[in-house]
């Protein structure tokens, strides 16, 4: 128990700077200052967790918590550093879409559980989760002025999906939020990495 | 009254449909993929109702209820078998213009009623029952980085806030919610058909 | 302390209709209809506050209350009526900058003031006076499928950050509201005017 939880702690933490690196790159590709920079950075990271917790209702832990901002902060920093050095924005290569991937699958358990814990729908539900893992980056792409990533190309946010499926059945079965939070971060990482091996994608029909 | 209630209730159901429909059919024109295309159609049909029950402080009766996201999962299956049978995005047919002023009419009154409930302004009514009624199409253009339509070219979001103040003043006058709510859906309703035949437009000063 | 009240009182006003004026001329430029430019308006004036009140869990005291409404609408029939006499967008003139300057400085004042009563934390307070400062102008950007200019030009929400800073180190050290509102209205204003007079701007890294 103490170590799965060490674990998701870690997960959460490697999320926040893998998603603020992400964000911030965007930013510096697109031209913006040092406060578009850090407000892509940060909203990348964050955006998620707060669109949620407004959602349910409460204060966005973001604004109460000291620790998040940082870890943001340091993935602002980070991203600065990295495009100064290699001239890169990184896209598309493992050092990134791994730990993206880890965050992913953390941000989405968070969702279920802080939703499963506010009585909500299956539905419900399964917005929560994937709005905490994928919120961030739409976010982030709407204030570039881009339809978002997560809408038009990837298998990405149906991996929040299945996820969050996955841990509403898993706990109407066993009653377990331990078990299910395991199954849903599994689940997330596992097909999340298969889909970047194979590079699936959704349909389209126009 | 019995009656009423029944009629409000069918007005409902059809404008989440028709909603969903409309926001699907956006989507699959822009190349979205499923994913995108299902998030459009839900954020125009649950939107606005989302928007102004997270403004009113609660959480989002779309999270809670079942029917409601169902009703919206039914528009977008719709909207891709009509896309696929008549290669067409029904734009501007009757088809599916008199259900969208049905749902407009029936959205408006929705958050007309609870913003009256939440005891807030004269304003806050015509801003809360507005948002309802034209949020989820505004939220849906911004999602395909589009300058909203309602901003720009038609006369439709002026048929939510005449309905509003209507709602307002009848309100005002009769305290009766019910002959309230009657004024309210029935002017949009006939505002919007009559917007439509004669092709209403409000002034621009560029 | 009764003229500070009253100064920051006026303050307010002027900045709802600086900032009403200001959305509103976007709006015209880009050839929105009336209600466009409306929403426009009322947006940057009112925005910021509205996504604030939300965050910190209480419904948007602009749906409370009939005056800041008021006075936003007031901002928007001065755009129309100054952009039909003056065919100019005023941008970038005095008349419209110390106006905004002002409104700013209040704004940031009051989110501040809000989020230190909402008892969070450090990073919140700036996230909180500064979306209070510039949400506005940033979703008025947004609904005309810009990049937000605040990311990406001037050195204006750094005004806002700067007197959130100070104004959490005020209370810090002297543990008096007053103090520290006064200190955060003062060099959100100052810094501005002096950003606006040497035309400052933040690095970029592409």
């Amino acid at each position: 128990m103490e170590l799965l939880t060490d674990v998701f702690f870690y997960m959460n933490i490697i999320g926040l700077i893998a998603f603020a690196v992400t964000g911030s790159l965007k930013a510096i590709k697109e031209g913006l200052d040092l406060l578009g920079i850090t407000v892509l950075g940060i909203m990348t990271a964050l955006g998620g967790g707060i669109v949620r917790d407004i959602m349910v209702n409460q204060i966005p832990n973001a604004l109460k918590s000291l620790s998040d901002m940082s870890f943001a902060l340091l993935g602002v920093w980070l991203a600065i550093v990295v495009y100064k050095i290699t001239k890169t924005d990184l896209q598309n290569r493992y050092i990134i879409l791994i730990p993206d991937a880890i965050g992913l699958s953390a941000f989405t358990t968070t969702g279920a559980i802080i939703a499963y814990n506010a009585n909500i729908s299956f539905f419900g539900v399964i917005i929560l989760a994937t709005i905490t893992g994928v919120g961030g980056g739409l976010i982030s792409d709407l204030l570039l002025g881009k339809v978002p990533s997560v809408l038009r190309d990837d298998f990405y946010a149906s991996c929040s999906i299945i996820g969050a499926i996955s841990f509403y059945i898993t706990i109407l079965i066993t009653g377990d939020l331990t078990i299910s939070s395991v199954i849903c971060s599994l689940s997330v990482f596992m097909i999340r990495v298969v889909a970047i091996l194979y590079n699936w994608h959704l349909p389209k029909f126009s």
